[in-house]
């Protein structure tokens, strides 16, 4: 069984860069706005189960990295954390695969206790598994700490996604060469970032990897390439089609928040409506928390029980929309959404009191990709949206980027160097060996790839699918659709390596 | 009519990275050894005729670009020089296409000028023409200067292929999307280390360019892709095909110097029979400067006169060889040697003495790309060689660079990030477009691509052609194996475009 506490860096590998600051038709709100931001379990820390045991066996090793691949500046090296099994791995000679998973921003060791897909599938393949971490996240710092790597602008310079997939690179090169497992196929894991990481590395490395499954992968969440309302109507959407009238009920509450505090005392109100452990200095905190949740709920949309961020009921958005439409007639507003976001905050009841996110200006590694290259405009629509309408603004955030990290964003680089509007075609006239799966009920859904764009480059989509569910473990309760998602997907790891090894002995033959 | 001085530049592109120093059996040479080094066309400047200005039209503009691509370190940013000429090109609208050579290590103003192929080939595809140049070179000098930008291991680190790719990417985006272009198909062309940019660019930026002329790219010749004798060994086969007896003379020509600079005045003999304009200081200057001349002839042994970096006969290498074998009787080998190395040297006879490279050390720019990157190990066989002996040694490689630049090479590094030894698997499987010219003659295409890797990677060889004659403008003397590869160059090109149309309708329809 996987660690459900430990499943929330997983789920929340990637997630809501975007805190709304809003503004209605009706009323102004204030003009405070929460930085992009990494959100980390330990936003949740008060509602979290103790951490478990690792069930996966793993040896943890160190490699020493340069900190730019692609300058010969004088820089200090730094060891990149690694996890290696090689148990079931048939070796060089029968070229067993490497399965690889590729580290995005967090403890690496998260990641590979809530990938238990890989683990499970290693031994049918006779592969080694390895999960490698992302430089400055985990014990993966440069610079000797985490203090020191964070310390400002020219220390976390080199915290940027090429330069990762450069360290994956590296890594896997010596470490075959060492083995004499040059000819050994790689096949590329990841999730949310992590899939983009193993998308674009298939994409930049195709000497390296034969093939990526790229789960819940938004490589298309960039500049307008898919409309900037998208992520929050999948989330909206997810809402409305349980209830019309949960829906506009979430989406009445903003303007509602927003005249309660501003009324004599209406902070305090608040606080004691919404049950907070501190007195609520703004409203725009409790919003700001509330519009989390909501996201979470539409990534973590499961269609069964599940304990990833939260302990959550199956469905839990269903769940959330009962609480909020069965109140008594006449129940306010605000005391239905109460009502529903204790659904997500404290399902199991344990909470006395609730703690907003208390550090959302905390340098974050994920807050300083967000400046620098992770650029994905979000808006919320006025029409289409349960979420306060925000029309995306390029000019603030970069304000925000300078004023917490000085730093400018490179809006368009990502694009450049990966691909944008045209990374289909491009992918479709150049690329193969690409599995983008997605669910549909994930608003990161909407950034990723949802048709086969050549017959090796694929979308697997589940309609009922949420974030990147298909990495997880084997589970007694696992539907339908996601036995068949990931049997798609051993399949065609299967045909990518037989390829391979039929390409191999072609060429040796010769 | 092209500029036959200016082609030097072309020609030399990517050049003998080592120079030998050599051991013989017999008598043992002198420990020193000339570094790698860029022999630019200034070595030969005594000899070449006075530059032409150029017959093409262009527009000279500047782009302001990062010296980091892929760090948010805080460096000053650069101006890089780009030619630009749009008479023919039918617009976005007709997605007309975008020919874009990628500029390699000198001037681009040179390269322009000796790429006759790309220029003329543009109306008929009413295509846009672009020469950017590569940073560190011609008048794209970050710092503000050459001497600035040269100063130190510093400020040359950012100097690398990786960085030069990137900033054309950066560019052709911003341009495209000023001309509101984004829709038109990139080719891109490339001689030499051009052509190996132009390959890598297609591989690593398929999103950018639909595909890639690489004429003369020795993509292979790092570690032990191909064996480290391969480039000595063409040239030498060179001689020896025309006259075993010249190669033989040759072969035997080393150690006659060696004890003939040991003997008393020795240096002085050999100073006159040599006319050289100032004294010989030591043999491996008069050696060094011999086997540069064979090797230049090895990449220049076209069939017919040529003036690229000398004005030299049609099968020069034969002409050398007449010479040498075709003294009286009892003629001594050095004054064989000085008789034939004067066809390469002095084929007007207008020197009166010759200089030698007077500043091998100088800090070029190839230089700090071959003691970083560049990393092309060559070795040269006491068996199949007519060279002096040498075996490569990456020590004393790895020292001469420390003491010259205080970098240390990363000599596995281009292998990791464009691929090595699987190059070519990675490529079948992966990539598609791409064209490798090359001639039989030239040394460099031992560490090239000579046979197709799929229908659509394809290898053009010619036979007698050398080093990167397709991109030259036609001229009446063209043979007719040099018309027929050049038009199934251009047939394949509109193969590119026409199913980057049909592909690009298709989307539009749907």
């Amino acid at each position: 069984m996987a660690k459900p506490a430990l499943y929330a860096s997983l789920i929340l590998s990637l997630i809501l860069i975007f805190s709304l600051s809003s503004e209605s038709a009706q009323l102004p709100r204030s003009s405070k706005r929460n930085p992009p931001r990494f959100l980390h379990p330990k936003v949740f820390n008060s509602n979290k189960p103790q951490l478990l045991r690792t069930q996966y066996q793993y040896e943890t090793r160190f490699f020493t990295q340069r900190l730019d691949h692609f300058s010969f500046a004088d820089l200090p090296t730094f060891r990149q954390r690694y996890l290696i099994n090689t148990d079931h791995w048939v070796g060089p000679t029968r070229l067993g695969p490497i399965f690889f998973y590729c580290g995005n921003e967090g403890d690496i060791e998260w990641f590979a206790d809530n990938t238990g897909f890989v683990w499970e599938i290693a031994p049918r393949f006779g592969a080694m598994v390895l999960f490698p971490e992302h430089r400055y996240y985990g014990e993966s710092m440069p610079y000797g700490s985490r203090d020191e790597a964070y310390k400002n602008a020219t220390t976390l310079s080199y915290l940027t996604s090429e330069q990762a997939l450069a360290d994956f690179t590296v890594l896997l090169t010596d470490l075959k060469r060492n083995l004499s497992a040059e000819a050994c196929p790689v096949v590329l894991f990841g999730g949310s970032y992590g899939g983009m990481l193993a998308a674009w590395m298939r994409l930049k490395y195709p000497n390296i990897a034969i093939g990526a499954l790229a789960s819940s992968a938004p490589v298309l969440q960039f500049e307008d390439i898919v409309p900037l309302e998208t992520f929050y109507d999948i989330v909206s959407n997810g809402f409305r089609r349980e209830s019309t009238s949960c829906f506009n009920t979430i989406k009445k509450s903003w303007d509602v928040l927003i005249s309660e505090g501003q009324k004599n005392n209406g902070l305090l109100q608040l606080t004691k409506m919404f049950r907070l452990c501190r007195k609520l200095e703004n409203v725009d905190d409790l919003s700001n928390w509330l519009d989390s949740a909501y996201s979470y709920l539409g990534m973590v949309n499961y269609p069964y029980p599940s304990n990833f961020i939260m302990p959550l009921p199956g469905n839990p958005i269903k769940e959330v929309c009962r609480k909020i439409d069965n109140c008594p007639d006449g129940t306010e507003v605000l005391e239905r959404i109460f009502e529903g976001i204790n659904v997500f905050y404290n399902y199991t009841g344990a909470v006395d009191c609730f703690q907003l996110d208390d550090d959302p200006h905390g340098m974050d590694g994920w807050d300083w990709q967000a400046c620098t290259e992770m650029v994905m405009p979000m808006s919320s629509s006025q029409d289409t949206s349960m979420f306060p309408a925000y029309d995306y603004n390029y000019s603030s955030f970069k304000e925000w980027c300078w004023s917490d990290f000085h730093v400018e964003p490179r809006p368009t680089w990502i694009t450049t160097e990966f691909g944008g509007h045209d990374f289909k075609t491009a992918l479709k006239m150049f690329g193969s060996n690409i599995i983008f799966s997605n669910g549909l009920l994930d608003p990161w859904s909407g950034g990723s790839v949802l048709e086969d764009i050549s017959e090796t480059i694929v979308a697997l989509v589940t309609e009922k699918g949420a974030h990147h569910l298909d990495l997880r473990a084997a589970t007694p309760e696992d539907p339908d659709w996601l036995i068949e998602q990931r049997a798609s997907e051993i399949k065609l790891i299967e045909g990518w390596i037989n390829n391979y090894h039929q390409e191999k002995k072609a060429i040796f033959e010769i």
